[in-house]
């Protein structure tokens, strides 16, 4: 009964949120403090009346406070139903296999093969250097139909600093996108938007659901020049023209107006890391250096899978992928101070 | 810088959301009643440490009231971003040109290409009668690779009854989806829910953005054969993982529970839909039968862009759409008493 299309989907496999038992969940880097509490207000003088109208299809208040943000014009702005869909409008609208393959690196978001296979656009990783860092002159050596990765990457939390960023857009085909997915740049990356206007053929993807608080709401947004964003609006209207919903547009805005409780706890997230990070490393562990709200690390001699599954019996999830070069390894992502003092006691009597 | 996909796009319109002075909305088939008070309720009562967390990615507490609501089983319900990410998805998996070309209805949903064009589908549309009603058999004759049509139908508002979606299912090649959109049923037509465990193949799609009055929510599902269901649930995972957000299901299972409110509001629509197409005919204009929360209507003689343009400049919003065979016509949602009252004096007044 089903379309050929549909036969060779391999679907991405979200971290696991299980019912069974109250776990602590360190496994898909939701921030561990609640949004701003101007969301509680702006919930609770919602006129419900609101509901039974469409929303905006355009996110128009959003955008303009999103624009004004980032110094950036409206129109330089799209929203989305979370990053992923936005990540899947790019893959839709900017690459295609007649120009060539789209190159992303060989460890990063596993969902970006599934996209590929999802519109079947033909896709080569770029292998990473020893130290899982990403070597962005391989990305101008092959070409491609245009590039996306992740910075901080993922599942690595390593950065991609600002220089390397723009030596890749001075090096790279002007006529081909390069997609940035800054899911986690708030915790010590360096945001390229600041290049939007320098380069026509930069997106960068964000969201909500991290630093932001807000996984629960789905709300991304990409910056890019207006064409780049033009473009996207052509999916989204070949898609589902109202992606974003009332309430998340209005929260968006309201958590946007909050610039001073975000810092604060993104700093004190960051500060948590490092302790953490410093704590385990004193344990023998391998951590790698992140800038993002996890870390990914490996203790040698013990299973990546051995760690994920002796944690979970204590009532703790991390996540392991069990793929190639990475499977030694688990990501930790980064809760309130004590959760990690209660996971770094865990670790110190079970390895 | 775009892939050859995105070139041949042509996006849909939706209906008009000005800005720049208040209208009265008679054209997008908003509800006019507000959602149930519950749902005010239910926010003001969120706590909202709960939207740093993802959201259910199965949205399962919602399925499962939506299953006992129909009768059915949990794996039969499929939760979607609104019933446009629904139908988006019904056509990646069930529809492929590898087959023949999937089937319409000549006058319908203007949607429908548009989803065509963003898969690569080819589509064939099957003519009306001439008083607008859909012969069914007429998708049995052509075959193709599947059926997709609205019931009642849009912008007609015209019901295809049960007994001849049966004989549809029962004549049509059992390998073969068939998608009924049952966006406006609620307002007096039958349900093809009930038909769903004797026929694999039927996928019925719905939404809480009309008799619900969650436009804003954007909240749809779709009713099915488990391995349908399970098919829409890998195109999910390949593209959103995540597209219910926490709000939006927990305000679907409130909104739910006050069947008594909905039945109130569905039944004072319905009345005034009669009342007003009553009144209309008096005044000579030709209205289709409807059984939907809109009329479909013509004055001899007016063009139907002039009628659209002229109570726009009376403040009064409907729709019109310039296409073959029913350029003639307006669609006018049917909004509360004293809207229709409002209406009918200006048409009164001006035609």
């Amino acid at each position: 009964m089903f379309s050929e299309r549909l036969k060779s989907l391999v679907p991405y496999t979200p971290g696991e949120q299980p019912q069974d038992r109250k776990y602590l969940k360190l496994n898909t880097n939701e921030n561990p403090y609640p949004p701003s509490p101007r969301v509680r207000d702006v919930l609770q003088d919602l006129d419900i009346e609101r509901l039974r109208l469409y929303p905006d299809p355009m996110s128009t208040r959003l955008r303009e406070k999103l624009a004004v943000k980032w110094g950036l014009k409206q129109d330089q702005v799209f929203v989305s139903n979370g990053s992923d869909e936005a990540l899947s409008f790019c893959f839709y609208a900017f690459f295609g296999s007649e120009r060539g393959k789209v190159l992303f690196p060989e460890v990063t978001y596993s969902f970006f093969p599934v996209y590929c296979s999802f519109y079947g656009i033909q896709y080569e990783t770029v292998p990473l250097n020893d130290d899982f860092t990403l070597d962005v002159g391989r990305f101008v050596e092959k070409g491609g139909c245009g590039v996306i990765f992740p910075n901080p990457n993922a599942p690595t939390g390593i950065e991609v600093p600002l220089g390397k960023v723009i030596s890749l857009l001075e090096n790279y085909p002007a006529d081909r996108v390069v997609v940035i997915d800054e899911a986690y740049i708030d915790f010590g990356g360096e945001t390229a938007a600041c290049l939007i206007d320098k380069f026509p053929n930069l997106a960068v993807v964000r969201t909500f659901s991290k630093s932001m608080s807000l996984a629960g709401l789905r709300l991304g947004f990409v910056l890019a020049h207006e064409k780049l964003v033009s473009a996207l609006f052509t999916v989204k209207d070949s898609f589902n023209s109202y992606p974003a919903d009332t309430l998340a547009q209005l929260i968006g805005e309201t958590a946007l107006s909050d610039e001073g409780y975000y810092r604060a706890i993104t700093h004190e997230i960051i500060a948590t890391r490092d302790g953490f990070a410093r704590k385990l490393a004193e344990l023998g562990w391998h951590i790698l250096p992140s800038k993002s709200n996890f870390v990914f690390a490996r203790k040698r001699g013990v299973e990546g899978r051995e760690v994920y599954l002796r944690l979970k019996d204590r009532g703790i999830l991390v996540r392991h992928f069990d793929l190639d070069k990475i499977r030694e390894f688990v990501r930790i992502t980064i809760g309130k101070k004590k959760d990690m003092d209660r996971l770094l006691d865990e670790i110190r009597a079970l390895f």
